[in-house]
């Protein structure tokens, strides 16, 4: 907005008002992919995971190079919708249905759009929840990745009236049979000393947990490099001078930055997790700030066959990381079933692991 | 310089006295710019600008794929000049005529060279002011950059005599009709949504000034980055133990970042300035340190016609960064004509938009 | 290790029992490196050689393209071995006949394995010392580089027997008649204007010793970003919350990091010093920390012919690092043999020259 008399050429986002169901946002900025996106986010989060880096071990899984990170695609397109749908959030509340299509690749370019699913207003009048669709395509058309996200949003103005509150049905998890194992994705030769873990599908059981042992301390510099690699805007990543007054008194770290370092630590104990197919859920419990150190554990909740697909298998997956606290106990909440202070984010994703 | 009773076998840089009108310095290290050049800029910046991060935008704006960013380009180029041009400068001072040629794309080389174009001892007999045009070229001998800058460089001996004086004749600015507009450049089916502006060429009025809102902040470790990344090697920005007994008490950030910052934040409100097309004037105004939260606003100036290109237009454009303060009352100048001390960069340049 | 009654899935690392002369591990994934390394690396460490990040002065050098930097080659096959070899490691020790082979160019794969030599319980019955001499190879079999390290590892078991005490002869140092030029290299057309040093082998006397002059201070983020580009896992870069209560209340700096540092600051003296043929040696002699500065000195120890490479020759330098202290008096021990508190780094190395 200017202050100048001209006519506004900024945008200051949306706000609760602006968002109605059924509506449709087109995200500025398709993203084209490169190998050094895949690079950056291996010096960020420390990830291991083979395939991502390994032009061997891409194509012992079958596939013709090293396809970009799941969850690195995950927060290029979230950064797309960020202008639009959260730059005026107060907290991102969940996630559901995210389902990863084709694998994306260095060269590739993802064009996001959102669609409102819902809408609700907060009783205090001041805040509302506002449920998306993302989706994000290929040049080609082909799906990315789709997932549902809610936010509470401000409102432009309190005393506006209260849309008619549409809360959209969501599952809570994607079923198995809706999993989709992208094309070429078939493991017949792949080699488990140079994935870097012996362990299989067949190797994990249902309510098994795993201490993933190390911790990774979060710098200032490196969640902005992340945050800004995935043009995400949030102002409360990055303008230091204006959250000194804000909620927290410092910058809050992007939750997805969070769960990449989690992901990354789960190598230790999940090392031939090879992809990610869908995201059930997701909890960012407590605030994250620089100079904390993220441990992490992971709970296996279900096993699932992927029909047509004999060389693989896929394992419903609890990620929860910690701050400052060892995973060796588990942590996860208090006896009044509220999340632990050290607790800062719960997710639960669907894996897809050679047999 | 040993200290061992060898031949000297370092640089110790260029002092005053080793310049002299006429003369022709060949910058070392030829740089091949590469994709990842490109991506740990905007992981650096922020930057939203479609044509550099988008192979659709590029093809949309006429181009065969994303070119480099005009500013990362320029402190490529600078970054050749400072071991010959400014590791002793006590100052940047200015900016003047520079002018960009053809795009950069990755794996183009760039070699630079400066030409002194003139040099004046100050009253205190210790430093001097040297100006220098440097240009560079790719290695098919295609201009692309040239640009004035002057810098006031410690002499060697303050006893040695000063020179004949000569100040060269500077444009304030340069003129709208030697404008380059880079070939290829010809955005007809630009898509406005997707760029992340709707404002064009004709949206924009002289004396328009715009607030960009956000603030980054910028780490130590991000400006040393940046600064890396353009091989720029004063010491100024690296050296904590040397600089905690300097000027300042610590590392200064260079101010081609706080620049790089600065347009990065205009995007937003300036979305569609797709090039720079020439540097009018710039200054650095006050120093900038790590911490500090840069913000920026911008005032259209002149507009003009791109004969020859009925699809574009040029904005002449002030972009001014602050520090620690929002844009919102468009600080300058206190009332005696000085910068106010949160104004860090002060800087002019032609913009080129679709119409 | 679960602590949940399931079988371990996570990895501790192996422990001094866990190493026998003759073993050969397999280390895992294997690496493609991609121009975003090398970009990365430049940004990380300020190196400037120009045959890395410039295609023109590589081709002057006889080479089809920049080639990765052999330290940056080194750190990628070092990380492999960690989680093999150090991840329970007290202490680097120190490293010998190191040889570089074919140069790495990107989208090489390296792949990497260890052959433990030696191993000797020390006399405290809680740790030994291991020896292992770690290869890597690329997909076509070609060597890239293989050396010796040894390293201070605990015992899983103080009360475990003592191994019968094996411990390598190693050399001082790579013969000169060992070295490898690699295939290509054959600087008949170099530009030392353009090269940034107008030194060449004859220049340089055997006991000659330069002053590199310049400081670099190393921040959090930076190193870190370093050694995870790498893939090395040692904790003690990484966990701020569990070194708090470590051996020094801090994170240590990746030794090799300092390294790449030291012989970046190194181009100012020896700009010329195209490869890293050879590791002689070398001793982190003290930690390193950040915001630590780091300044080098290096000492020409020895020259020599390389037969049939008429346009190269050898120099044996030795570089050493220091913390918070200028190099302009070369310190080095301390009137009783040891290293002086500010020497960080002791390192020797053949590196090979246009003549």
């Amino acid at each position: 907005m200017t202050h100048d008399g001209s006519a506004a050429k900024t945008s200051a986002g949306n706000f609760f008002e602006d968002f109605s169901p059924g509506q449709v946002i087109h995200h500025a900025t398709p993203r084209t992919v490169t190998e050094a996106d895949a690079t950056l986010y291996l010096a960020l989060t420390g990830s291991r995971f083979g395939i991502h880096c390994s032009a061997a071990l891409a194509r012992m899984a079958g596939l013709p190079r090293p396809p970009i990170e799941d969850l690195l695609a995950f927060h290029l397109v979230f950064g797309r919708s960020v202008p639009d749908i959260s730059q005026n959030a107060v907290a991102n509340l969940g996630y559901a249905e995210g389902r990863f299509g084709t694998l994306l690749y260095p060269h590739d370019t993802i064009t996001a759009s959102s669609t409102v699913l819902g809408v609700k207003e907060n009783s205090n009048g001041r805040t509302g929840t506002v449920w998306v669709r993302t989706e994000a395509r290929k040049d080609d058309g082909r799906d990315v990745l789709s997932y549902v996200r809610w936010v509470m949003v401000n409102k432009r103005d309190p005393a506006s009236p209260a849309p008619e509150p549409i809360v959209p049905k969501l599952p809570d998890q994607v079923a198995a049979d809706r999993l989709k194992v992208p094309p070429g994705l078939r493991p017949r030769h792949f080699n488990r000393v140079l994935s870097g873990s012996l362990h299989r599908f067949d190797s994990y059981a249902v309510g098994e947990r795993i201490d993933h042992v190390d911790g990774m301390t979060i710098d200032e510099a490196e969640h902005r490099l992340a945050t800004r690699l995935y043009q995400n805007t949030a102002a409360v990543h990055f303008n230091a001078h204006r959250e000194r007054d804000g909620r927290f008194g410092r910058c809050l770290v992007y939750g997805g930055h969070v769960l990449s370092v989690a992901r990354a630590l789960s190598f230790n104990g999940l090392g031939n997790v090879l992809h990610v197919a869908a995201i059930n859920g997701g909890t960012h419990a407590n605030p994250v700030f620089a100079g904390d150190t993220i441990y992490a554990w992971s709970e296996i909740l279900d096993r699932a066959d992927l029909p047509g697909h004999p060389d693989l298998g896929a394992l419903r997956i609890r990620l929860v990381a910690l701050k400052d606290c060892p995973a060796r106990d588990f942590p996860l909440r208090d006896t009044g079933g509220s999340y632990r202070p050290e607790v800062v984010l719960d997710f639960d994703y669907w894996g897809i692991l050679p047999r």
